[in-house]
């Protein structure tokens, strides 16, 4: 993804006209898949696209036979003036400290190529999901269960910023992103140590009938990488990813990808780690240093 | 397939405005198949086209839901004047009876979505390939095997059926036809009785290294079933198909998905099948009621 993201400005500062890339994808069938591009203000901007693999394969056959290669760009990207979003937030208020939090979130927007099933709305899903299992089951944990669906995550993450500052003097307890599709379950990401990992890995037996019992050092997410930052403990839920890229940003990132059994046992998943840190006694507070992660 | 090119004549008969399908495949990226569709004289040509799965999916859902549908169609697609084309033939001469033929062919066209690779590039290498391995091994039967890479299959069967008019004097001990793609090896087809089949399948152990002893009461191609409706004994490369309507007429059918070891495998059983009737002492003539298959 940072050949997509930085390419722009690390070809332009070695004299490149233009940049096009293989689409950032692990699978092809001749779809180009979009995402972000960064630019700075002391290198020029120059045109960037990225193209499906199959092209680029093409590309590099002629190129390896010596044949030229002359290219036009015809780009229709255009970065529009911005406008007001919101994030959407609901909470399950705590029983005892209903002033500390455990966000459960996802990304409401996404790439307009797809409808963005997998990136990110199964991930909204789970966190609408997972409230909605919790509230059905009469389970209510001693802190607030908060559900964020963030905004703007795509295209600067001013959703995940903008709920950091708004809410910076909360406690939270903890946040739980998941951003990386809904494939078979497998387990949750945490930033943290591996002593603190080790700490909520003991409740690994109870995720295992979910399939969802690799608690592992890991990553958090995008929109809660500015509470990652404040040492807030982060984690993500992470199921089997072997085909997120082949449909990530892609016109086929479309619903009936989606399998509503792995997006139920995923939820579940996310609904049993919020309860258990919204329930038990201590807060882990991570290391500051340690940051998110952001696959845009 | 029928669906495609019969639907508009179909449909216009009771009345519709246009037609849109589902895309012949059995596998969504977010594709549209192209394809042939035929008209009538007598009846209102309609306008007609193919969308990808996954949009049909939201169609149906919306339908289900009795939102109102209202599609506005734009389409490109023009029939232009007529040009000249021609098939390209090769032979390797036959060493007691030269004047008696078994062709070797493909199809030389294609869809220009993508380039071909599968419907039916891979095809035409066989046929090729195959005559280059038999000259290879120094290989030179006792009839002619000709090479015949036909244009036309996709958009009318004139290259075909110009061959059969051209060459109507001549005697065909047999025709194969690879157009099927290049899976991995399976057998071959052959439009004959279940005795005339039984005969070939003797042949089996010899096909097996390769994959491909499945020899079965099965289809022809597009480009032969003007001699098969002649008596001609027509056969066809089969390899597995599981992967061959992914690509069908797409912008993904793309060289790369292209297995150089399966080509190499079914160039193979497709020169000892060749080289097997070009090679024994008896014709088989097949009833005529027998016709080749046209999946275009």
């Amino acid at each position: 993804v940072e050949i997509r993201s930085q390419g722009p400005v690390e070809a332009a500062r070695k004299g490149a006209k233009a940049v096009l890339i293989r689409s950032v994808t692990n699978f092809a069938f001749r779809q180009p898949h979009t995402g972000a591009t960064r630019y700075v203000d002391d290198v020029r901007k120059i045109p960037a696209a990225a193209i499906p693999p199959e092209d680029v394969m093409m590309l590099a056959r002629m190129q390896a036979r010596k044949m030229p290669v002359k290219l036009r760009l015809v780009l229709g990207a255009k970065t529009l003036p911005d406008r007001q979003s919101a994030n959407a937030i609901g909470e399950l208020r705590g029983r005892e400290k209903p002033e500390e939090v455990v966000v459960i979130g996802c990304h409401i927007d996404s790439w307009d190529v797809g409808d963005g099933s997998t990136d990110d709305g199964s991930g909204c899903i789970m966190a609408m999901e997972a409230a909605r299992m919790l509230k059905a089951a009469k389970l209510v944990p001693r802190r607030t269960i908060r559900v964020v669906l963030f905004t703007n995550e795509e295209n600067g993450l001013r959703g995940g910023q903008a709920y950091a500052e708004a809410h910076a003097e909360e406690v939270h307890a903890a946040a739980i992103e998941s951003d990386s599709g809904s494939g078979a379950p497998w387990g949750l990401g945490v930033v943290a140590s591996e002593e603190q990992v080790a700490a909520l890995r003991v409740y690994a037996p109870l995720f295992d009938p979910l399939g969802a019992g690799a608690i592992h050092v890991g990553h958090g997410g995008a929109d809660i990488s500015p509470l990652t930052r404040r040492g807030v403990l982060s984690l993500s839920v992470r199921p089997d990813g072997s085909h997120y890229f082949d449909l990530h940003h892609s016109p086929a990132d479309t619903v009936d990808k989606i399998s509503p059994a792995h997006l139920q046992h995923n939820s579940a998943a996310m609904a049993l780690m919020a309860y258990i840190l919204a329930e038990r006694e201590e807060i882990t507070t991570i290391a500051t240093e340690k940051e998110g992660d952001d696959h845009r």
